[in-house]
């Protein structure tokens, strides 16, 4: 297939990873350095993604934009290339409700482009096998078929423009729902003087579960960007009228983590645990 | 050691185990089953256990009293044995939270009895090395030496009272917590019709997720009292400053179970997520 142009908004460890895999695939991709931190240029660069300056350059070049940033960011994102007057294809590949990213279509369609709804589960596709890309609305084949052969496996999702959204907001859920959920739990065992008895008792009966419990230490310098994510999560609960209640409380943990987000080192559960029972209800 | 009386209150399926365990032990057990159910009436019989007749007269002869009920019965229940005027050994072994634990045993001392928190971990100990006692308080070596031999593994925690509670809170938490976020997941799945693609995707990133969203159906019969015990564990938390809106919505989607009480067979998923689908924010 002809090579393509892409715009990469923007070069976080996700969208690095993917811009990597449509490299190796002959496309080329192109990023906007202005106002990006020195990590983004060292990962843009390593990735063999160009460098066209500013965001309106990027996108004027551009068949494909591909939307890869923190939840809270993809409304504004969204806005600013429409405002390039950009006329190609979108991919919103962000972990946002289903009605956030039915938002987002509007803005794009509005300005005469094309959009297409994307969920990506799993880690940067850095290797073969562990990263999917869900896809759906009308030129989701043609977006798939941008990845054949990478590190990232795109496939078609049946359903409007929500359904890959939707799957990852479920997924997600339990990820991170979850995660969240153990932690707090922790917490409160440590506030009440049986964190020991509990894991003792999960010894006998859970063995998997202190491992799990534990798995937020390594996964807090993230918690900075699962607060919105929760947010949209919760949002796509209470859309269905499902209580939002579960990520609600998940947001208010994650919330007490963001300051782990250049931690030099993995803290330890204590630090924690202390963070989550400081932190909450300020 | 001595033969002990103790009133067991009440036969539940969790309670009728507790008191076949403690028959078998040489104790004497009673029970009152003046307004209890029939299905009561063949658990005790079958346990065992003797009828008193009355709260009233079980309390009397009894040199220990066993809370054993739905969480939301746990305050009046103390509340009828200190109108008694009992003076023995009163143990709390249901699931409420730490504040609640205190509260009963205030009612229980304020009588002159003496007071001992307790904690279930486990299913009704019908057989062997499933079900954990823990007890704290000062006669709390005393009641587990009440079991020994049985198959309730009756251990002491150490700690105030409240300790036994919270190690309970704790461990349900995760349980009973994890068990409503998965059903409300796999709801919100169908609501955007996207179910078969999270078992799809579960299947090769969380292969056991899919059978643990399903344990919802068998253990739908038990949701009626498990809305109460989230309550509990959501005050739980909130005493500790922490969030308690998992559990609240984990309430919320075992309020939507409750028809499944009396159920005559395991309902199926779709059941379920319908129940939820349509229960939740009447």
């Amino acid at each position: 297939m002809p090579q393509k142009i892409i715009a990469l908004l923007h070069p976080g460890e996700m969208g690095a990873a993917l811009g990597a895999c449509l490299v190796g695939c002959g496309h080329r991709v192109l990023w906007a350095s202005e106002g990006r931190s020195a990590a983004s240029l060292t990962r843009a660069a390593a990735a063999g993604i160009e460098d066209a300056g500013s965001l309106a350059r990027a996108v004027d070049a551009a068949d494909l934009v591909l939307s890869v940033c923190p939840p809270h960011g993809a409304l504004d994102l969204a806005e600013e290339v429409a405002a390039c007057g950009f006329d190609g294809l979108y991919l919103d590949a962000n972990a946002i409700a289903p009605d956030t990213t039915r938002e987002v279509g509007a803005i794009i369609t509005a300005a005469k482009a094309r959009f297409v709804d994307g969920g990506i589960i799993g880690p940067p596709p850095v290797k073969a096998g562990v990263t999917r890309l869900y896809l759906c609305g009308a030129q989701a084949k043609e977006v798939a078929e941008l990845f054949a052969g990478s590190h990232t496996d795109a496939s078609v999702l049946a359903g409007p423009i929500g359904a890959a959204s939707a799957l990852k907001v479920c997924y997600a859920a339990w990820n991170k729902g979850s995660i969240a959920l153990l932690a707090t739990i922790r917490t409160l065992a440590q506030i009440e003087g049986v964190d020991a008895a509990l894991l003792a008792e999960w010894a006998v009966s859970q063995p998997d579960l202190a491992r799990r419990s534990e798995s937020i230490t390594t996964q807090s310098r993230k918690a900075w960007r699962w607060i919105a994510e929760m947010d949209e999560i919760a949002a796509s609960f209470e859309a269905a009228d499902l209580p939002p209640g579960f990520h609600q409380a998940a947001g208010e943990i994650y919330r007490c983590l963001d300051t782990f987000k250049d931690a030099a080192a993995t803290p330890s559960m204590e630090a924690i645990t202390r963070s989550i029972g400081r932190g909450v209800r300020k």
